[in-house]
């Protein structure tokens, strides 16, 4: 029995946050949603749009409502300005706040100098402030921070959860794991990591960052109608592999494994992260503690998840082929990769589905709209490159 | 024998960038310098000011070339402004910047959530700012990056110069030393560094990061006269620990050792700072090469700071006394502390003075200033807390 807890999330417009805010409504929590909505206006900087023609915040809200009789609270604003981020905090005083507000595509931090410093000050700004309005307003309130598998890089050695105790020289000691991110988008989720564990020594702060891997996946439980979809980006920018992979299957695209297609990383469905958030939010750590969660279920190379997809859509009727381009990053192709992920399975957490049942799933309901895939499909190769 | 290169220091308007620009100049090199004197603009907002009476940047540049009939080269602007940085760099084509032009206080950083947030940006955004620069306008260019020997902490085993080999699980890899830096200030180094290292790596780009240690001292051997001096700051906020007593010994107040005074840092003189970057700037890696030197002479206690102070003091006929006050910051008090520093001995660096000898050199200079930090002795009492 998991007492009601009141909890605030940042970003609460994004792919994650409007699905966990549903979720934790349900499970009986008092949520209240943070957004500036920035990610809408960012993906149609680009060109580009989501597969799913999702509801405006207040339709979503109005939606939900109708449908559960329960409300969930939103305020829309910047997280970037002190005033606002100090204010909403203190009015709420969240026993647990989810940190989604961040830009957070790699190519879009690639575009150039400008979109660098934008993702940089954004994520960096934004947690500094949640940081400093916590210590002031509600010290033992519970930060869970979405960082990324992609802080750790692919060394050659396995990956624990965040910290690992080593021997050198003959001494020992626990230390933070050395972070090798492969973007400014990356690169600033390690500096929140870096951030954050200064801030929980000072001030003894709580703190949960989760590494999470790449989430794949459109539909949760709580979408019982088209008012209640979250967003799904499949464009060059904004769409990550398996979704885009998914997305160019719908439309007869070849799907754009990078290079040789052997980087490996950690997946997660997208209803299987929203458990992940709610374990973290109810097993909070003590005060002054921070703790890191490697948040996936199975790991696979690019070139794997092609074929998962192409295998799928045989069942389903649709040819699928997998094609190799130039690959846009600067990234090992080919690299050992062994993460640890015990913390969560020890919490509770069961993956639910299989990774071609989530695909079933995913690329049925994309089918649906397949027009509005087709509509972008020239936003879907590759045109921000890391070497320029 | 060295080439004449061309050098572009940023920040050359501080403690660092003035006696480096005179000293690369007399070594024949061409010098440009930038700053936006925003330096001199924050030790007047905490309300203080440079025990040394700084002239003006163009006074100093003026008595320079009347003194030595050689010129130095500066423009004003802000590193923060993409398009200024653009432009100097592209116009002046340097073979080697150096970036000084960060701001460096840990205290300013952790005086609220606007100082934290501007130490960030400012810091961030400035180096970005120049790899963008350095890779669209001279990709060959070598960047000397100040860092701080603050970055790594103070773990329980060896600090090797950025990088170790380490064994975990029984596999090896050769990865960046954790960092673990005890201000927002430091923080900003670490976030340097990785970016610096990712940088490198996507754009072959070659850059030093130097750790440096504290440095202390008032005099190079370019200052012949008092038109050229630079500047030496004593507050709670801008002074460093050794500067600080030596200005503390001269008004006859008691040496403030924080705490226990146990912390253990790696010192070295600013004569011998500037002898390093001059070594780094003449030496440069290969291109596509990230190299950490850990810049410093010796490691002391700040007890021992304190009784060198003492001791020079008795000689000279001034009385001083080490005091202990409750420590501003969240540090160890007493620590292992054993960090490398063998790359810049390779390559000829031999630190000139002892301790006491430098200690003999500044205290007598600021002999000299005794009314300006008499009149600046309310500033010296730490009021910026970590905890808060």
């Amino acid at each position: 029995m998991v007492l009601e807890m009141k909890v605030m999330i940042m970003g609460m417009d994004g792919y994650l946050g409007w699905p966990l805010a549903m979720h934790l409504t349900m499970k009986g929590h008092v949520v209240c949603g943070i957004d500036n909505l920035s990610r809408r206006r960012r993906v149609a900087e680009i060109g580009s749009w989501s597969a799913t023609p999702i509801k405006s915040p207040t339709e979503r809200l109005v939606a939900f409502e109708k449908e559960f009789s329960k409300a969930i609270g939103f305020t829309f604003g910047d997280l970037r300005d002190v005033d606002f981020t100090f204010q909403v905090i203190d009015d709420f005083k969240p026993d647990a706040i989810v940190h989604l507000g961040e830009i957070i595509s790699a190519p879009y931090s690639m575009i150039d100098v400008h979109h660098c410093n934008e993702t940089m000050m954004n994520n960096i700004v934004s947690t500094n402030n949640i940081l400093y309005a916590m210590h002031k307003f509600v010290p033992n309130c519970h930060l869970v921070k979405l960082g990324t598998m992609g802080e750790y890089g692919t060394p050659n050695i396995d990956i624990p959860e965040g910290f690992f105790e080593i021997e050198y020289h003959g001494r020992k000691d626990r230390l933070p794991f050395p972070r090798q991110a492969g973007s400014w988008y990356h690169q600033t989720k390690v500096h929140d990591t870096h951030n954050i564990i200064f801030a929980c020594k000072i001030w003894e702060l709580r703190s949960t960052d989760i590494m999470q891997g790449v989430v794949h996946g459109i539909r949760t439980e709580e979408m019982t109608s088209d008012e209640l979809l979250t967003r799904f980006d499949f464009d060059e920018v904004w769409g990550t592999a398996l979704n885009r992979f998914c997305a160019q299957a719908i439309i007869g695209h070849e799907l754009t494994t990078y290079g040789k297609g052997g980087q490996t990383r950690g997946y997660i469905a997208l209803r299987d992260s929203i458990q992940c958030l709610t374990i973290a939010i109810e097993n909070p750590p003590e005060k002054g503690v921070y703790r890191t969660f490697n948040q996936f279920d199975e790991c696979y190379s690019v070139i794997e998840l092609a074929d998962h997809v192409v295998k799928v859509c045989d069942e389903l009727g649709t040819k699928a082929n997998a094609w190799h381009i130039e690959n846009p990053r600067v990234e090992a192709e080919e690299h050992y990769y062994n993460p640890d992920h015990y913390e969560l399975y020890k919490l509770g957490f069961r993956p639910t589905n299989t990774l071609n049942d989530e695909l079933r799933i995913t690329l049925k309901e994309l089918l649906r709209w397949k027009d509005r895939i087709e509509a972008k499909k020239n936003r879907i190769l590759p045109t921000v490159y890391w070497k320029k």
